[in-house]
C-alpha cells in the first residue's frame, strides 16, 4: 500500500510512521505538484487540506481515503470526492486545547491587568493599585458551542464562572449553564462580562455583530474573537471601540490576514491584536498524526470506527 | 454588645453590618490608637491583625472574641490572648481564589508567550513564530498544599496538568496526583515544568531553596513564588537566573517590600517582578466580612461552629 503525503512532516514523525507501519510505503512530498506522478498509485493521500483539486482526484484513480491533517475543509473538492466515494477524515477537535487555553489566558491577563503590570515592571514601579478582578462568578457568553466552545466552557466552569452558550438549536450542551440561538442570544449581551466568539464563517454568522449589539453589552465587557474575522465588519468594531461601548477587544482573526501595517486595529488602545495565534501549538502535528495513525490501523484491518469521518455531501 | 473595629471599612460594609445586626453597637476607628479609650468596653475586636499589643489585650478587659480580617497572624500577641482565653478567628481561605487565578494566569501568559505578543503588538508586527506551549499535560510542582495550593492544584487538574504537591506529612491531598515532604521533594525537581511556592515563612522554609535545587530543575522550568520572600536568599535567585539554570522566574514576594528601585530583580531579564499582587482582589473585604458576619451570628446565638478558629497555643 502506498500512502502519499503532500507536505513534509519533521523527521521524528516520518520515522515514527515508518516504524509503526513497516508494511506501508510512505512517500513524502513538499507540495502536491511534486507528488503528481505518484498520485495514480496512491491508496491514501494525506494533505493539509488546501491543495487538492478536481484534477488531482481524477488522477488518483486508486485513492480510497484522504486524511486532512487540519480542521479546515473549505477548499476540498467534495463534488469529485463524492462521485468516487472516497473516504475523507480530518483532524477536527485538535484545536480545542490550545484555543481554550489561549482564551482563558486572555481573560486572566485582562482580569489581572497583566499588561499594566508588565508596563510597571519595565518602569521599575512597585504599585499595587490596579483595577484587578476575578473570573470567579463572572459571566461568560460563548458564541459557538462545538468542541472549542465546549472546552472553553469546561475550563470556565472550573473557575466557577457563569457560562451561557449559543448554538443553532439552543439545545443543552455539557458545561454550559444555559443555551441560546443566534436569534435569541442578544438578550444575554447585557449580562456578560466576557463575550467569546468561536463561530465559523457561514451565511448566518457573516457580519452578525452590529454596533447595536455592542451597545447592549456592559461598558466593562471584554470581547474576544478567535472564530472568524468576518463576524463583524471592521467599521463596526472600530465604532464600538471608538465610542468605548465596551471595556476591551481582543481580536485574533481578521477579514484580511495578516493584518496590514498601519491598520487602525493596531493603533486603537481599546483593541488588542493577536496574529491568529489561538490554535498554534507545538502539539499540532503529533495530535493530527495520532488521529491519522489510529485511522490507518482501522483501515489496515479493514475494520470500522474511523475518527472524524467527513460527509462529502455536507462538507463537514 | 459593643464591637470595635480598628480600621474603617467602606460605607457600604458599615451599613450592611448595622442593618444585619441592629442590636449591636458598632464603633469604627481608623486606627487602634483612636480606639484605646473604648477598648475596656469592647466585647469583640475586629482587626486587620497587625496592630494589637499585649497592652491592648490587657486594656480590653471585657473582650471575648478577636476577629482578624486577614490570614496573617505573625504579629498577634498570642501569649496575652491565651492567658485570657479569648477566642480568635481569622479570614483564612479567602486568598485562595485570587491567588490561584493569579498563578494560572502567570502560567498561561508564559505558555502563550503573551509578553512577547504585546511587544509585537506595540510594534505592529504580525508574527506567528513564537515558542508557545500548553499547560495540557505539563507538570506542576506545588510547594505548600493547603487551601491555596489545593485551589491551584484543582484548577491545574482542569487543564489536565500533572500535579505534585509538598506538605509536612506527605500524605494525600485532594487534586494532587502525588505528595512529597520538604525532605523528599527534591527528587521531583527534574520533572517539573512549573514550580509554584505558596509556603509560609517558618524555620523549615526560610532559605529552603538553594542554587543546587535550581540546578536540578529543567532548564525550561518556570518558578513562581507567591508564598514568602524568604524562601530563597536573593543571591540564590540571582545566581540561578544569571546562570540561566531555568527558563523564567516570577517573583511576587520579597524579603523586603516594596522592592527598592534599582534592585537587580527589576533589571534581570530572567526575572519578572510583580508587586505582591497575587491576593489582591476587590472581593477581599466582602469575603472577610462574610466570615465575620457568620461568626457573629454564631456568637450572638451562643451557638457553636465558628469558622476559622485559631489555636492561640500554636498560633494558627
Amino acid at each position: 500500500m502506498k500512502i502519499i503525503f503532500t507536505f513534509q512532516p519533521k523527521e521524528e514523525f516520518v520515522s515514527d510512521l515508518k516504524n509503526s507501519f513497516p508494511e506501508v510505503g510512505f512517500l513524502f512530498y513538499k507540495k502536491i505538484k511534486e507528488a503528481e506522478n505518484e498520485l495514480p498509485n496512491a491508496e491514501v493521500i494525506v494533505t493539509m487540506g488546501e491543495d487538492l483539486t478536481d484534477d488531482h482526484i481524477e488522477k488518483s484513480a486508486n485513492c480510497r481515503w484522504i486524511m486532512v491533517t487540519s480542521a479546515g475543509l473549505e477548499k476540498m473538492p467534495f463534488e469529485a470526492i463524492k462521485k468516487r466515494g472516497i473516504l475523507v477524515t480530518n483532524a477536527r477537535g485538535i484545536h480545542k486545547i490550545p484555543m481554550a487555553e489561549f482564551t482563558i489566558g486572555l481573560m486572566l491577563q485582562y482580569a489581572k491587568q497583566l499588561q499594566s503590570v508588565w508596563k510597571q515592571e519595565s518602569d521599575n514601579v512597585w504599585s499595587r493599585r490596579l483595577p484587578t478582578s476575578e473570573l470567579h462568578q463572572a459571566s461568560l457568553l460563548i458564541l459557538g458551542a462545538g468542541a472549542i466552545g465546549g472546552e472553553i466552557a469546561r475550563l470556565a466552569k472550573a473557575f466557577h464562572m457563569r457560562v451561557v452558550g449559543v448554538n443553532s438549536s439552543g439545545s443543552p450542551v455539557e458545561h454550559f449553564d444555559s443555551m441560546f440561538t443566534l436569534e435569541t442570544f442578544t438578550e444575554q449581551l447585557p449580562h456578560a462580562d466576557f463575550i467569546v466568539s468561536v463561530l465559523p464563517s457561514t451565511a448566518k454568522t457573516k457580519h452578525l455583530l452590529k454596533v447595536e449589539h455592542f451597545e447592549q453589552m456592559k461598558d466593562t465587557a471584554v470581547f474576544i474573537n478567535i472564530g472568524r474575522g468576518d463576524l463583524a465588519e471592521e467599521s463596526v468594531l472600530l465604532e464600538a471601540s471608538g465610542k468605548k461601548l465596551i471595556g476591551h477587544m481582543y481580536l485574533d482573526v481578521f477579514e484580511k490576514e495578516p493584518l496590514p501595517k498601519g491598520h487602525p486595529f493596531w493603533l486603537n488602545k481599546g483593541i488588542t491584536v493577536t496574529p491568529h495565534l489561538s490554535s498554534i501549538t507545538k502539539k499540532y502535528m503529533p495530535r493530527a498524526l495520532d488521529i491519522f495513525k489510529k485511522n490507518l490501523t482501522t483501515y489496515s484491518k479493514k475494520s470500522e470506527g474511523y475518527i472524524n469521518v467527513i460527509d462529502a455531501e455536507r462538507g463537514y
